[in-house]
């Protein structure tokens, strides 16, 4: 049984684009508010990758996390709740040979942690 | 300050596709697990709705929590966690004229609930 | 069929401190990352408070995101994440006539949102 | 400075309750919705139990993802969302020397993950 009949329109690109931007809203929404500190910060990125590449059309996830907002935590139990501007992630989704790399991270001008296509290559084709 | 520097790489298609997937993907992996009922369901639905439109190029978001399973709660204490199965979206977004309509609903075939572009629409131009 | 016989080695204050208690952790941890601005705070209010009164023992919860923070939302797209620093919300539980308030709100000198128990009343028995 | 001050209501053996409570609703509520499969079932359970450990008197947490349910997962795409019923889990929290063991495991009888207190432990005073 395949969904191929549920893609008939769109392109490869954009089909690419789709799932990608899928799997970077659900990282987001799935693990914010997760405690947090420097010494579980590796075991998290870990998980965040290794799930959100089971997603359809996900080849790889690369999450890291700010080092310096965790070190900087003030308050009196040292860790802190993940939020969307210690992120700095890259989503890799591919469709029949094309590639698509789906960005997250904080932009300063922006104050705002943005979501945006950094990459597509489809030069394999 | 604007973001649009950061998406010159993809048409105006793309960015209203990739804007509305974002949004799906965030609806599920934010409200999953939510304790509902039948006489909840409304006020969740109507939660995840607005709360999903202030994303950016999102028009409207319509969430249908499935009454018929909510009603056949077995257990103890007459309430679930809420599941992708028992949800049916769609968001619509749009970006310079281009709309788009994402849509999440469960189907039999995949046993999954599929998210996927149900429509495209640029007639207006 | 009844869940009496898990609960058998805990007194009833602690019944209700502990169904309280679940109830906090898992509204925190449910709801913290959603997009929110001042139009839709009452919506996600109302679902926050109805889906989570649904627990075990719980008779009512009362939530109240900062209006003060959501209106200087500084950024480009004029919404938030929620975070727990944003939030007061009181859970009220009752087993067998003793009713607890569980409270969350940030503590300025913690530099946190604190739960604790605020109140237990046994006074009808 | 320190949270002493909220606490004064409640006994020792109520505290250690109470933060074990909230780790577990805690637990539940942030991790429901991932993306899980039999080979990315170690990377979650670590990440759940090392983050949840960062919580207020946790000594320690254990989480086993159920393999048969991720084995048996009969749709096209081979992974499943995390639900409650898949999960066993054990948080140790501990205030003052008593030590609490709060059990969550999906329990037959009641078809319901259930939360409840398995061991109170102060024999050490």
């Amino acid at each position: 049984m395949s969904d191929e009949k549920y893609f008939q329109n769109i392109t490869t690109r954009e089909r690419a684009i789709f799932e990608g931007a899928i799997t970077m809203g659900a990282l987001f929404h799935q693990f914010v508010g997760t405690p947090v500190d420097r010494d579980t910060a590796p075991s998290l990125e870990k998980a965040m990758e290794q799930s959100l590449t089971l997603q359809p059309c996900i080849n790889s996830v690369e999450v890291k996390i700010d080092r310096e907002t965790l070190e900087n935590a003030g308050n009196e139990y040292q860790y802190l709740s993940l939020t969307g501007d210690m992120l700095d992630v890259k989503v890799t989704s591919e469709f029949e040979g094309v590639k698509v790399v789906v960005r997250m991270h904080y932009i300063e001008e922006l104050q705002y942690p943005l979501m945006y296509v950094e990459e597509v290559d489809s030069s394999d084709h």
